[in-house]
């Protein structure tokens, strides 16, 4: 008899965006005609750079042609893609990652999820609270929890992310083995320091300890004491491992790239406690499982970092960061605490009171829709997270109508 | 201390196409000049139909403009794709498929590779010998075999595809929970009948084991006795997965996509033998550890099935499948036997000896590049693959230079 992985059913059903998703409905069908403002999933909402788009005519064009026609890719992305990565995102930066170092691939999300194969079933894993939940579901479908109880799953670490705290996660008071941290972080926009981010390097490093770094949204950090990278702390190579993403960089997320960063001296242990490298690891599953991105789109991310696409980039970069510093003014200047908005394109709101209360209210006086906090975990209640991702037009008029409804 | 998964240690170091490649590479640093025609690997040589580079360049402009642009899709693809299969492959072929039991992907590596993490760790699995590795070896990450030992994993029930029962393997004398099924056969060339293929569904409905159908060379199938999709066959949507790919259908090796079928009548049990969904739980997966398939590529794809696309297809298949035939002329006439090259773009070889000697006497007699079919399992020593997948006159002289050399 075919039987089913049973962690499976430890999953909760309710995904947080498809409930968004059935209220945000059930609205429109009481309101029909309203124009809903959605500063909810971070999702980008402006053309791709035009760098990309020249990159990608070209490519196709190359495809249509039988000398120029290139088939299987190699898995791990052409070099030409990887070289510009390491050399614009890292060397430039003084971070030491050489080009076989990155993995090219369709999604961070796919990354970060798929990344725990690599380790063995019954590493002590913490996560932050809040949290991107991808981190969170990927070790229950692999058996590394309990059941969900109050929140949380069992034998999961939670990192509390707190106003008390700055919403930087303290160091474990238990031993963790694998350790995901997102900065700046999705879903309060907080950064990290790099004095701080050092004591969790140094902390992986005393512990045998593995970091899962993800910085999808580095492109947003403009303050100089602020790393993008974890790379730029010493001794990060050893310990840790660093996705990245061109979804918000350059718009991609209906096109599909992404990055890994897993430095040669990486080591994970077997039970003997010898060390094996990381990379082979990841090299072999990347092989094994998957089959390289996208021509045409490893071609457009290329593009990226011409000058022209760097220029275009950090356009829209600034046109996103321009929305964030409205909603954070806005916010604010009706009294609520906020955090993130500064290196971030999140809005992390107090909202003093239940996440889908303030939600609902959003949603039913300015028809603007935000994500309740408390989807992100049990630290998220009394929060609600406000993204940047949309046309400027539409963010001054949803923060005109909540001024309107909540002043 | 972050301890690996140690069943990544079980799995062979030395792939198959890495090896060939070694060899190659010191072929040509010994015989500069002497041009090298490949038959090994089956990646596709031709251009993309026409409709498909149309569509690409129409999608990249959509990207461009504010008001076309996309973001995020559906994980599951988009709903214009997943119809036109549903239509095209399926229903207008009398097999009984909705679009919403689709879902789209970037490669039928990934999704043959992936869904065994729906299943139990223990499950009995059976896979073909000679098979396409990746069934193996995502199986053998899983923790669902022993170690390897003389070119088999314990804990596997292979399947014995031999020229006795022409390469159709018998139905397993053990029981077996999943079972991986590839037809037109990845690298025998074998296709199976639809009363063969109904005994095997019959055994799943039987047992409630769960078959996993790679169908990835379907479009090869022109006899009208052989099933192209295992939904011909009537109880199959009970105890049947499959997998299709656009990359060899109309040359998409490069731009990637891909398709699984998963029947909502599909389950699966858990350990009170209460059936569980299949097309849920792997709906689950698809929402948490993927973010759909590149806009571009998936229009790409659509375009496939217009009237235009459908007859690029049809002529892009026969122009390998000329090729196909004659190298299944030549090989015969050359004394050995042969199977596979009429309703599939693989000849399986005889070879009647050492697998990597004959992959030698090619390569330094005729400069041509095959597959030893040992690399493929037990069973395929004494075979060779060759693939259709070149130029027309790169084939023939291929060909000609096989004759000149073994006659």
């Amino acid at each position: 008899m075919i039987r089913m992985n049973e962690h499976y059913k430890k999953l909760q059903a309710s995904y947080l965006f498809s409930e968004i998703a059935r209220r945000v409905r059930s609205f429109e069908e009481n309101h029909p005609g309203r124009p809903i403002i959605r500063l909810g999933i971070g999702d980008v909402t402006r053309p791709l750079p035009e760098a990309c788009i020249g990159a990608l005519h070209e490519a196709v064009d190359e495809m249509g042609d039988a000398d120029a026609f290139r088939g299987y890719g190699p898995e791990q992305g052409y070099a030409f893609l990887r070289e510009r990565i390491a050399h614009v995102d890292f060397q430039a930066r003084g971070a030491v990652v050489d080009a076989d170092e990155i993995f090219i691939s369709d999604g961070a999300k796919c990354d970060t999820g798929n990344f725990q194969e690599l380790l063995a079933g019954d590493v002590r894993v913490a996560v932050p609270d809040p949290v991107y939940p991808v981190y969170v579901d990927t070790n229950v479908m692999s058996g590394r929890t309990g059941e969900f109880r109050d929140g949380r799953y069992d034998g999961l670490l939670y990192l509390e992310c707190t106003a008390e705290n700055d919403f930087i996660p303290d160091l474990p008071a238990q031993p963790a083995d694998v350790i995901y941290l997102c900065f700046p972080n999705n879903p309060t926009g907080a950064v990290i320091t790099l004095s701080r981010l050092k004591q969790w390097v140094d902390y992986a490093r005393e512990n045998r300890s593995l970091i899962l770094f993800d910085a999808a949204y580095a492109v947003f950090v403009k303050d100089p004491d602020v790393p993008r990278s974890i790379y730029e702390v010493e001794g990060a190579r050893d310990v840790a491992v660093e996705f990245r993403s061109f979804s918000k960089t350059a718009g991609f997320t209906g096109l599909r790239c992404a990055y890994t960063v897993v430095p040669k001296e990486c080591n994970v242990y077997d039970s003997k406690g010898d060390p094996v490298s990381l990379h082979a690891l990841w090299s072999r599953r990347h092989s094994t499982k998957f089959n390289g991105v996208s021509y045409p789109v490893q071609r457009a991310a290329w593009a990226a970092y011409s000058d022209e696409g760097l220029e275009q980039i950090t356009a829209l970069r600034d046109y996103y960061m321009k929305n964030a510093a409205i909603i954070l003014r806005e916010m604010t200047s009706l009294g609520y605490a906020c955090t993130g908005g500064e290196n971030s394109p999140y809005i992390w709101v107090r909202t003093d009171g239940d996440s889908w209360e303030f939600f609902d209210s959003l949603l039913t006086r300015a028809a603007v829709v935000c994500t309740p906090g408390s989807g992100f975990g049990r630290c998220g209640r009394g929060y609600a997270r406000i993204s940047a991702f949309n046309d400027y037009e539409r963010v001054l008029e949803a923060m005109g109508r909540i001024k309107a409804a909540f002043s």
